[in-house]
This record gives structure tokens, C-alpha cells and sequence, in this order.
């Protein structure tokens, strides 16, 4: 089951300028895929946290994917982060540079840094666009406008799935204090099925939200059994 | 200056089963509280991952602020791992079960882990409850719910308090393109201000939104004058 992790790049959303659009959506689309999301990590548009944390996913988790800063601008330092990742020189892709000026890019100092790639970048073509999204190593450089990263990572979306993971949810009207205990047990019973216990307050007639989710039918089917065996749950409760 | 960094513990939040709502929360206070969020980073409830983020983000960061993963089920990890951050013992702390049991909380197995922190760990008291916030270090242990969080961290929110920051944003006419070289420029001139650019799509009679901050009024002046002066830009480019 692949793992995933996304980087978003920029100082525009941690400064609260702009809302991050990117993580939630590929959180979203990681999900319906099937593949792990295990680390969304926001950071400035900073040479040393870029390289440090593309580093650090890399090696950690089979996909990578990162958001913003491939413009032509002095706060866009993404390639230049990830060439530092791995140690890497960085060269003019020349068949980048024919797209730029194909799209009426006048080449300067400034352009041809979009075209300055870490060695060895593979140019990843879609039927999105006809600019290539590049990928160094298992890291997949998107660009950080919602509309063009959302575009670009449908047109590849099946080469990041994985297996469709089911879910069910319980609303317990005791108090998470009260259902700890029988809780853990279940928990360890059943290793495959990821549950979470979420408190709420004030939202309805209950007072947690028992999450499961597995790849496995019938080991999710037993643990919301055992679970409604256990738990005082509202009347309806319904999966997700 | 203060810097600081969030993590955000919670598979719930990578899952996509709720949507993040301390990740802007703490965006937009930390803004307005003039302390720099350097770093925001979501991970899963996991020991290891809780221990090397709470770890280096404790290294880099003024103050490092975790929600999340602190009640009694066995999802709730994170008073281990910033034990583990710090390579230190849990140690129950007498004053959180009195308190826990003054809230009607039977001690077992697992109620009893909230009341076992990092060796060290202060309890810093607040108007919001007679329940302490955790402080470990500049570590700063918060709840995951939204509206206990917020509670919580409006009550102290004056001890995480920096200087203001100034904004503006102005409106290009032009490509991103078209202007890399003299908006670098005009930023290496200004270290003072930091100068993002943003390309935008199909949004207004614009293709680039420039937006200036920094703690120096005068400089952020003078560096808006520049780039007025320098970039072709919309008839009503209006501050933040």
C-alpha cells in the first residue's frame, strides 16, 4: 500500500495571506485513491526547511508530492530545495525552455530558473498540459495554484493509487473517560482496523465519534460489531 | 521576535474524516499576535513521528505549540511522544488526578495517562479552566478539539504575543514572467520586507497579486513606492 506525504511551499499560508487549498484537496484525493497520507507539512518558501523536509519524505514514504514555488520569482526556490535534497547539481532542461518559449516566455535570469531542474528530473508527461510536471526521485513537483496542481494531479491521479479503504463510524453517548478502557481492548484485538475516538461537545446527543476504518471487509465488520456489543451508542448510528 | 511552530496530531485530520480547523486557527492568531508560524505539520498518532517532529520543531522554534492526542484512549499518544521528544520519563502527576476526579473522572488504566507527563512538564494555569495547559519546555501541549483549543489558547494567547506586522498587496497587470527580474530586484533591495509573488487565474483584471509585509513601516513604505513605480498594476490596488 503506497505511503504519501505532501509538502506545501509557501510563506503565503503561513502567514494566513492566502488559505491552503492544497492540502485539504489531496488529502481528499489521496483518500478516494487509497494511499496513505502519513505527513502534510507546510513550510516557507526557505532553501534549508525545503531541502531538510523533502529529504526526510523522501526516504521516509514511498510518494512525495510538493506544492508552490516553481515560478519565476525570487520567492520561488522549490527546485533549487529539492536539488539540495539530494546533493544534486542543477541543469537547464532545454526541452523546458522550448515549452517556456513556446508559451511566449521571454528567457531571462529569472524565467530560465523554471527551467533550471535537479539532474536527473524526469519530465512527467499528462493530457493536462502540454508542460510536463517533474518528478525527482519519487517526488512529484506540482505547482501551488489550486486550479493547475488540481488539473495536473488528476491527469496522473492512477499512478498514485492504491486500495480502497472502507470506514465506519459510532456515536457513543457515554464520555471517552467512561469507554477508554473496553476501547483499547477492542482496539488490540483487531491490529488491521485503524479506530479513533474523537470527543465532542455541544453537537448532538452524543458525546464521541468512534471512527474504524480498514482494508480488510470482514475485520471491519467484526470490530463494529464487537464495538456496538460494548459501546451505549445513539439509535442511529450510521456509516460515514 | 517570536517563531514558532504547530504540529497537528491526528490520523482524523490526514484521513480526511474532519477537516482541520486548528491548523487556520493558529494561522491567523499567531498573525494577528505578530509571532512568526515558521512551520505547520500534520502526522498521524504516531509515537516515532510525535517524538522527531516535537523534537526538531523544539530545536528551531521559540515556542512549539501540539494539538490533539491527549485523552484517555489508546489513539492518544502525545504526552509519550513529547516524553520521548525530550528523552524523559512519564510521571503521574498528582495534581491532574485530583483534578480529574473532581470532574467525575473514575482513574483506570487509561484515564490515568493524562495525568502521566514528561518529567518537568509545567502546569500552566488559566482563566479558561481549572484544568492546566501542559508545558514542556516551549513545548505548549493544547487539546485537539477546536473550541477547547481556542479557549484555551485565547487565555494565555498574551504570553505567545510578538510585534505587528504590516501589510499590502498590489495588483499586476502583467505575467509573472514579465516581472521576475525587477521584483527581485526591488526585494534584494528590501531585505527587510518580504516581497511574495502569486500568479492568479481567471480571478479579476489582474494575473499577479504582490503582497509586502514587514515590522518596519518605513520600509515597507518605500518598497511599496518602488514596486508602484516599477510594475504595470490595476487601477485600484487597495491594502489587506
Amino acid at each position: 500500500m503506497p505511503t504519501a506525504a505532501a509538502v506545501i511551499i509557501g510563506n503565503e499560508i503561513l502567514t494566513g495571506k492566502f488559505a491552503d487549498e492544497n492540502g485539504p484537496y489531496l488529502i481528499r484525493r489521496l483518500r478516494t485513491l487509497g494511499t496513505d497520507l502519513r505527513r502534510l507539512v507546510t513550510i516557507s518558501d526557505d532553501l534549508d526547511a525545503i531541502a531538510s523536509e523533502v529529504r526526510r519524505c523522501s526516504e521516509a514514504f514511498d510518494l512525495v508530492f510538493t506544492t508552490g514555488g516553481v515560478g519565476p520569482t525570487h520567492d520561488d526556490v522549490t527546485l533549487e530545495g529539492v536539488a539540495r535534497a539530494f546533493g544534486r547539481s542543477l541543469v537547464v532542461e532545454p526541452r523546458l525552455v522550448a515549452l517556456m518559449e513556446a508559451y511566449g516566455v521571454v528567457p531571462d535570469e529569472m524565467t530560465l530558473r523554471m527551467a533550471r531542474v535537479p539532474e536527473g528530473t524526469v519530465l512527467e508527461e499528462s493530457q493536462a498540459s502540454s508542460y510536463p510536471i517533474l518528478r525527482c526521485e519519487n517526488v512529484w513537483i506540482f505547482p501551488g495554484v489550486p486550479k493547475l496542481l488540481q488539473m495536473k494531479f488528476e491527469a496522473l491521479a492512477q499512478r498514485f493509487a492504491g486500495d480502497a479503504v472502507l470506514t465506519d463510524r459510532l456515536y457513543v453517548t457515554a464520555r471517552e473517560t467512561e469507554i477508554a478502557v473496553p476501547l483499547a481492548e477492542i482496539a488490540a484485538r483487531f491490529p488491521n482496523v485503524d479506530i479513533g475516538s474523537y470527543p465532542r461537545f455541544g453537537e448532538g446527543d452524543y458525546r464521541v465519534i468512534v471512527t474504524l476504518e480498514s482494508r480488510d471487509p470482514e475485520a471491519l465488520r467484526q470490530a463494529v460489531h464487537a464495538l456496538r456489543g460494548t459501546l451505549p451508542l445513539r439509535e442511529a448510528s450510521k456509516p460515514v
